[in-house]
């Protein structure tokens, strides 16, 4: 049997082989600087921080740490931030045989002040598209890597709560704190869904998309911009769209919704961990 | 720094991503019952045993059986064997820092018998086409599995002994037999080569097929086939024929010149382990 973490990698995997995915990068589609290899090679590169993230004895965010490291080291720059980061959690309540959604919330709610410091730290291995942070906020802005530790430390802020104060504009700020809903849900519909998994994460992918804007694309758009590419998801679940024009206009326009694919990732997991066979 | 191990994981799930690869699954040909998604689980689920061929203290026979007794762990019936067979003495090699023609001969001289028990046994998780065993040889037929093992010990033929005496019809055996030289050979090629590494992996696939027969075709089909093939990868490589045409000749006559791939993914590592950037 596989393990969590190699369910967790394999999770990776299958979420850039599903295609069409319109506007990201999947086994059909990628860009001259972000390939479809990068993302194969960020997800084995991640497995030593996804193994530690099962091992209840190292600290959440120094197991997150370590997959970011190991994830960047590849040429593409930042292919899965977002889905580790959403997938951390996750093996840990794996780990714990509590995978599910008051599972994870409690390990959400068990975590440090000294996480935080680590997931700051990972923000120096990688570039990571991030809003500018509240007014106020300044000292806690992610992109300070790891100068942010003594603001960090001053406020005593665990992982969880910083996570919180994100959650209204970060889907997977959102997952931490609502308890990892959307994630559960799309993983229930996977597994009911029939047909080769890639197909399936396809099919999630769109089905996610079309429920709730990408806060990725508001991020590097704006809400306008993420509020049309719900718009065309739905139209292509409807049957009014192409999901290959859809994929092209979105490339054209550098639209990439980022973490409606984190979400599929967390989904195949916990639908692997579930039984999901392939 | 990744392992060995992880790049050896890398390795076949690079070789699967490489296309055109006329013949064989990759990411953009795959069949009804063996896709893609098969590969990509039969990868990870080889893990296991892949670090345990890095790890010295396990006997190879037994780190090989577990490999493929994970990568079986998926529907699609065999995807690796023969290159999880090619990495696992090069895995040892490289976890001993001999990494190079003699090394991995070195390892295959230091085989035993209770390796070769173990490679039958590794035919029990797995239905692999072999050719029938020559006149005389049929104790020794690989498809008996472990019921082979009294014949196995009444010979004292360590594995080793084993893979020399079919050097002369099986691509893999001839690796394990001559210091492994394709192999080295088409690592220096992908390394020399530029560009994104799936389409060097496409490359050096379709230089190793026109120089040598693929011995799987010959086992699936003849000879003949086998040297139609090899004319066929002449003809794409100057430019006589277009390799999406070949590719459904070849699918459309179920021929899959899967030795051929398996060389791809133990280039590939060798050229990982070398210092190949993605």
């Amino acid at each position: 049997m596989r393990s969590a973490p190699a369910n967790a990698e394999l999770a990776l995997l299958l979420e850039v082989t599903g295609t069409p995915k319109p506007g990201n990068v999947d086994r059909r589609r990628e860009y001259p600087d972000l390939r479809f290899e990068h993302f194969v090679t960020g997800a084995v590169g991640a497995r030593p921080g996804l193994d530690l993230a099962a091992d209840a004895t190292t600290p959440l965010g120094s197991a997150f740490e370590t997959a970011i490291d190991g994830m960047a080291e590849q040429s593409g720059g930042n292919t899965q931030f977002g889905a580790v980061l959403l997938l951390t959690p996750l093996l840990r309540a794996a780990a714990k045989n509590t995978l599910d959604p008051s599972g994870v919330a409690a390990v959400v709610e068990d975590t440090t002040v000294a996480d935080t410091v680590s997931f700051f730290e990972a923000f120096e291995h990688v570039d990571v598209a991030v809003d500018e942070p509240p007014t106020g906020m300044e000292p806690l802005d992610v992109r300070r890597g790891s100068d942010a530790a003594s603001a960090i430390e001053e406020r005593q802020l665990t992982w969880g709560e910083l996570m919180a104060r994100s959650a209204d504009r970060d889907g997977v700020a959102a997952e931490w704190t609502n308890g990892f809903t959307r994630s559960f849900d799309a993983a229930a519909g996977i597994r009911e869904d029939e047909g080769p998994i890639a197909d399936r994460a396809s099919r999630v992918f769109l089905e996610l998309l079309a429920a709730e804007v990408d806060t990725f694309v508001v991020t590097q758009h704006d809400r306008e911009t993420a509020e049309a590419v719900r718009e065309r998801a739905i139209a292509i679940r409807e049957g009014a769209a192409d999901p290959d024009t859809v994929a092209e206009e979105f490339v054209e326009r550098g639209i990439n919704p980022g973490t409606t694919a984190d979400l599929v990732a967390a989904a195949l997991f916990i639908a692997l961990e579930g039984g999901l066979e392939i």
